[in-house]
């Protein structure tokens, strides 16, 4: 069963990860399903902990990653049954539209969502201005948008 | 030696990581020196595979990591012999006065600039919209500084 | 696109180890598809050297393993969309029939097959009745089958 | 002293894993004896955990294994003094006569002996003739043997 | 702040291992800090468990260690800012005067100083000459400094 | 076969690390032999990257190693049969007579024997000194014996 995309981005992860599967703690893996509707999108995001290989099992889906140090820019369009390795710790994203198997390399893969780890805590303006050269109305739009304060 | 910070962020990151300390190869840890000048920054970035501590050599420091899937903030103001440690693939900034060593849990701890991964490449602006939720007048400003195109 | 299932045991396996993704040497996991005709089996079968997470994506499986030590039997009939965990190591089978995604802990998790590992080589039929306690009549059969010699 | 080899198989093993052996949790090796009596036979088993090398003390032993893909016989018979390794998860086996060390390279090397996996337990026989493609009478004479049921 | 190297050695490692930091616990590092006062000395010691980054943060520092099977010796004399590394298991010592930083690769390097392991307890004095090749008085002169029995 | 036990430790250790025995590459353990003779004795030594089991074969042993940290003594007197761990890194001797099997949790254990770390180089006299404490008549005996320069 499709996970529910009725949410900001459209999208939706199922994640079996070692809090939902016991039986994965040790075992060196994880699963999660991914659900992108007609305009989902999973934004940014990395997993600090667990290198991620995504098939595509209906639809396409258009993914990329950021390399490290290099900055290169990966893109790919990936149609039904299409394969694609995100390294360790790595940003990442999957645009619409279609539904991902996505298998981990640790029980416990992590999640850091970009715009969640910086627009949706305390983290004071001020602070975040200087870490991201972001401007004010930038940040206090997503702030808003994502619940953050400070 | 200080690292030279006439730079935009005036932060100078000097490594020593297996690249610069060919020893280092296979034993398992890194290091790094990083100099901050008044008004500098090492903005918000990851090491995708390694934990960094940092020690305040002089000088005092604000530093601050986003914990994975909770979000939450740290931040710490750190002076003279402070340490603090960064778990690994974890969003995290240092921000003025001072200088620090860094210790990496790997001989090669990469290095994501979230910045750079974003601004400084040839990442389609529509695509990187609808990845970060950024206004395209934002997006436009940061490239035109970090060079980016696309 | 699905596996030949026209062979002996009416079934495919489409793998994306690192032979087959050199893109996943050092990521530290590796993928494949099985197929399963109706009648189609995986035999019992062993992955020396990596966990297995298996997903149903059309149609349905019975799957099994057997315990290390304790020799208790695990059986599920999975339809589409469940998982089921192979522990590194331990003998286990699919039968018909549908189609799963197999995810794997390991770039290169190896592939015992038991019957071929058995009597499809040249291991004397004199030290083969002593390792296993077949008959010799059986171990004819399938060695004739398979290939095997000695 | 000997294990006691008045048994089925004429052959004992006496293990020093971790469960024997408190103080070899976390240092990363395990040991055992293997006692072989004229006509004795460890048969067909896998240690799903760990490499083993064995060393002949008394007697002398034929041993061989199969490799992983290729089904490669390795065949050796070893006099006192000998060394043989077992490559982590491969099946093989140990026949007459004699006394042997071996060591693994976990604390915890699991022990799957093929028969006993297959006919010991109570896997259908209907299951168990798909996934060996053995014949029906083979099964039941060695579930009889072992206890098995079903 | 420094050490307190009003002792035997003139030296003081204030250490910030797992037990000092427990967020280091599973992070695969730590740290400590080394003071040398004029005519201080850390002695021949191993760190069982984790190799080690030094840098000299004021003063100078000579140190050593041995490499393994070969028993070759690499000395070097450090001036601030310079780095040596200690790889894990080898003896090695750190020679007046000044401040060091250490990293080492583990959260719990833990530390094997010679002249304790060997003087400062009751091993017996008949077992320890036999196992030093040390004559009679020197042996005694040392547990008497070090408060061995035996 | 025995080692040859004619020197100056009436010992012999015969390896089979991975240099003597290239298959060990990539498997995780390693073995070797050690035999003393009456009066024979393997002095304190350190394996800088394994974990040791000893099995005592023939004769018997008299074997001991120091804690890390604490410097305890543990000292077993050990008959045939029977086995001790050396966990890694730690200092550790074994003394007349007998022979023993010993393996190692790594394919390349290292071995540090002390008094050729300290006596058997062209470390200075004066560094030395500080480095152990021992008396300089102590330190010229022994470089005398073992070939030691400076």
């Amino acid at each position: 069963t499709s996970g529910n995309t009725t949410n900001l981005i459209k999208a939706a992860v199922t994640p079996a990860f070692v809090e939902q599967l016991p039986g994965a703690n040790g075992l060196g893996l994880s699963l999660a399903r991914l659900d992108l509707a007609p305009d989902g999108v999973l934004p940014f995001h990395t997993h600090p902990s667990a290198t991620e290989a995504l098939v595509v099992i209906t639809g396409s889906i258009l993914a990329g990653f950021i390399t490290s140090s290099t900055n290169v820019v990966y893109l790919k369009k990936l149609k039904k049954g299409d394969t694609m390795l995100f390294p360790q710790g790595l940003l990442h994203f999957q645009i619409k539209a279609g539904s991902c198997l996505v298998s981990f390399s640790s029980p416990n893969p992590g999640l850091q969502l970009l715009d969640f780890a910086l627009f949706a805590n305390n983290l004071p303006s001020a602070i975040l201005e200087k870490a991201t050269f972001l401007d004010d109305a930038q940040m206090k739009k997503l702030k808003g948008v994502l619940g953050g304060t400070g």
